[in-house]
């Protein structure tokens, strides 16, 4: 399986008094690693809307390992882990500037149509550009 | 002019690392006051969305006068101030669990149609909604 | 194990452009819940803060349901699952107001010194009110 | 008077359900082109917290233009102003890429001591380092 990294900085705004970052916006960091690798392989999310599709997310786990802080540069992994029916599983892994492991996740999500908003098979074009594109164990189920 | 008070409490992701309300959020607690004014007037948002309309805000001026903090009950008084063509212009005043005003602001919100995405008239049922419920010196202009 | 209920309203700054509230919001609505519950056990969290703890969150599961839409006034069911170490569990279920199950989280957390950042023991009085006050089958192990 | 320029491609969540980026995350947008400015300059703010010092945000005016939208690169130019007794006035401008300006603001800006909480001369060497880097019409008043 290949993973895609890409990079945020954390904003100040990211941050909670605790002096961390708050625990939602990882959520948010991995929604801008998985839209920079659809971007990188050719498909970029904004075009699966304009589509006439939608990429909800249905399901979530995080573990926060260790904090992260104001203005540190991330690096976030992103793994495609599988294709099943209308469900698309996504990896994350998340480092900091140290090379520690911070936090994983793993959040699926499920294509629906942007007109009926009923669960539906992703483009097809989507799935052949990643298993062209990715040329992995990426499962098709 | 009447003012219309209502209250929210300051959520923990609403603080960043000073310890503050990060400034971006007043905007969030006004956007709160004003549809908690509306909802009151019989006008709810929401409703003003399904009628075809949309009203981004288009000006915005705040003086932060006083930090607020995690878990203050914070007082909104909202004003309606005027109706101008497709402009209406909101006042904000906010205050602390001590009765301190902490932060003012005047908003300006323009209403477009949700299809053509112009700017119009707002809808006649809210102006007349507003000069019957106010009974004020609201302008319409 | 009893639960506690409170409720929030869908901001509009929750949504977007799917017109659902994003997916990362879900975690500031179980937050609010959550300190909701230790507030009406008699120890809001900004107290636990102020004795020298820290209580971020380590680990997150949440399904997904149904969206939820702006304006919405939505109940947060929420439920000490478990005392372990310096380990809090937490259950949550979101219900809409058609009193459907739209969302479930377990979130846990852990204790930590605010001043070593080290995990500890949570605050004895804590766990004693919570003992007295929920009588329930919450496991402190 | 220089101005620096920065870029952010807008997020998903910082949409809202009109398809335009909510009027709030434009004062978190021009943060990061402040601390990108900041950062360039060879001051990061990070370490001017770390040197006992704090600058929240005490006035804010914007003009919303035209919408921003999910996933454009928009170019943040950011000038500084004025440096003021204890406060530091920034101008933005807001470029989409279409080259349109899409919003203006200026941001005013107060030092204080991280300590005390009290209004604070801004940091010599801060002063000196724009004065040197920028070569402008920056005044120092």
């Amino acid at each position: 399986m290949q993973t895609f990294s890409s990079k945020i900085r954390v904003s100040y705004s990211d941050t909670d008094q605790m002096g961390f970052v708050h625990h939602s916006n990882y959520l948010k960091y991995y929604e801008t690693g998985r839209w920079n690798l659809f971007r990188q392989l050719g498909m970029p999310y904004k075009r699966i809307e304009q589509e006439g599709f939608l990429l909800p997310v249905v399901d979530v786990q995080i573990q926060y390992l260790k904090p992260a802080f104001y203005d540190e540069v991330l690096t976030i992994e992103t793994s495609l882990i599988q294709f099943k029916g209308v469900k698309l599983a996504v990896g994350f892994k998340l480092f900091n500037e140290d090379h520690e492991l911070i936090n994983t996740a793993t959040i699926i999500l499920a294509f629906i149509s942007k007109h009926s908003r009923k669960p539906c098979k992703p483009p097809t074009a989507l799935v052949k550009l990643y298993k062209e594109h990715l040329q992995t164990d990426l499962q098709i189920v």
